[in-house]
């Protein structure tokens, strides 16, 4: 690689992101603090690092953008290929922690974990039994990249793995079966443990109802997907007036939680303040996948995760 | 097997084990409601399933005790064995039980469950960014039955995994390395999660004190063993002074957990109320080791967990 590749790194970005790339060689980095000054600072820059797109970032030096986000539905994906400039995204950065999270909160469902910390806050010593999850059916909504890591681990421990995919004829993994979007009624009703890891989109807006909930049964629910994917206030009756056992949510429709929401206080739901995908090992996996497009961008290497 | 076989049933035992004793054939099944009726009703039985141990047990038609705890210590083992009654264990009813109960405690603290339940019950919505446990490295104090179902599940999600038993020499499992009794040392430092998960004796108590939580250094510990395992002083101290990153403990020294410990509200503190070994399944695999051990005891098959 020859001379310096200049590179804006946009102000949002999670923790570690900037120090990460930092550590590269072969590249100028800029550091911005604003839209504006990345829009600036562009003129001399031929990369752009972000994770928001505005218009003005699409200048005349741009030859590549790396998504900080897995999805990239907010880029101008059709514009920029007609302008040539190559879109990335970072697509695997999350899939470890979000499925350790998705097993942090459904043990906590599970072992009681969730419960005994609420009666903690109180002083509260009341013992309740637990329950074990091998041999049991998880059934997994988007088997993607985070999916997936879900299910290796939920295999992995004896559960018993099925799920849903787009396309599901080309799934080589771990579930033992696999669906097209027709079959989230099928899975819910076979499922005890259903997790929601879909991307968020008119497809799939409250994917999870009243109707799924019912055909779940006695068992529990887990959302690291988006809020809007799962109906609130059926999983509210469905805890209160139906058979669900618990429901452990990162995600909310509106977020932050507001206040008056029963669920901050409900007693079988574990809840987390959309964290799941943060982890230090974040900007070390983005800046490994930048660093193989580096290669591919400066004319040596293949593309990862190219859109 | 001819006629039927009569078992007392002693009071104290967890939920289901009486659910499942009763639904076996070829015994005759004597619940009992106090030690006293216990020791009258063996009269005319051969057979005790309890969890605990008085001398007046011992009477002249005892041909078989079947222990509803995996340990036996609370039995005059000499003094059965001298008048020919067999001993028999139910090791092996709490292992997965466990191992997915140190999970639920580990995973609430690396990825923020535990604190944001707390928060919760504030209505508190704070991101905290947790940790990862995939390539991490765990370190097990008793690879007994217990002890080795949490090795094989940390192993299957990537962790590398050492520890400590009696025995080094006979070990199969999934550790990488396995020491000694004094090993201890030597799998705290380098261990970056320390699960404690040896039984109660004089030479295991306060195992885990101020210098090997010293050793352990920026990592986390789990305690599912029994509390005096662990000196809570120090790991107060190590979580506020040192650089304990947390605890995660299922039992205490005290039980139940006095009003007056700080452990209750310390914000890295993931407690439950000796919980982990209670499970829906407690009582079915009991029940499969006493059916074996009866067709033994018939004279039709061999003892299982025989002391």
């Amino acid at each position: 690689m020859t001379g310096s590749v200049v590179v804006v790194l946009h102000h949002v970005h999670p923790r570690g992101v900037d120090e990460s790339l930092r550590r590269l060689s072969g590249i100028r980095l800029i550091e911005t603090e604003s839209d504006e000054e990345a829009v600036e600072r562009l003129g001399e820059a031929s990369v752009l690092v972000s994770f928001r797109w505005r218009p003005e970032f699409l200048v005349p030096t741009l030859g590549w953008v790396q998504s900080i986000s897995a999805g990239v539905e907010q880029f101008p994906i059709q514009e920029l290929k007609r302008r040539g400039v190559v879109l990335t995204s970072a697509r695997g950065v999350h899939g470890p922690q979000v499925a350790e999270h998705v097993f942090a909160l459904l043990l906590a469902m599970t072992r009681g974990v969730g419960a005994a910390m609420r009666d903690a806050e109180h002083r509260r010593w009341k013992q309740r039994t637990g329950h074990e999850l091998g041999g049991k059916t998880m059934g997994i909504l988007g088997l993607g990249t985070i999916g997936e890591e879900v299910a290796r681990r939920a295999a992995a421990w004896g559960m018993d793995v099925i799920g849903v995919k787009r396309d599901p004829r080309r799934y080589r993994g771990a579930a033992r079966r696999v669906y097209g979007p027709d079959g989230v009624s099928r899975v819910a009703a076979a499922a005890d443990v259903l997790v929601v890891a879909l991307p968020d989109g008119p497809d799939t807006r409250s994917v999870v109802d009243a109707e799924i909930l019912d055909l779940l049964g006695p068992g529990w629910l887990v959302n690291v997907g988006r809020g809007p994917l799962v109906d609130e206030a059926a999983v509210l009756r469905a805890l209160d007036e139906g058979e669900l056992r618990g429901a452990g949510l990162d995600v909310f429709t509106t977020e932050p939680l507001d206040d008056s929401s029963p669920l901050w206080a409900h007693p079988r739901v574990v809840l987390t303040p959309h964290v799941a995908g943060l982890s230090p090992e974040y900007g070390p996996r983005l800046a490994e996948i930048f660093s193989a497009n580096l290669e591919a961008f400066t004319g040596d290497g293949r593309w990862v995760n190219r859109v």
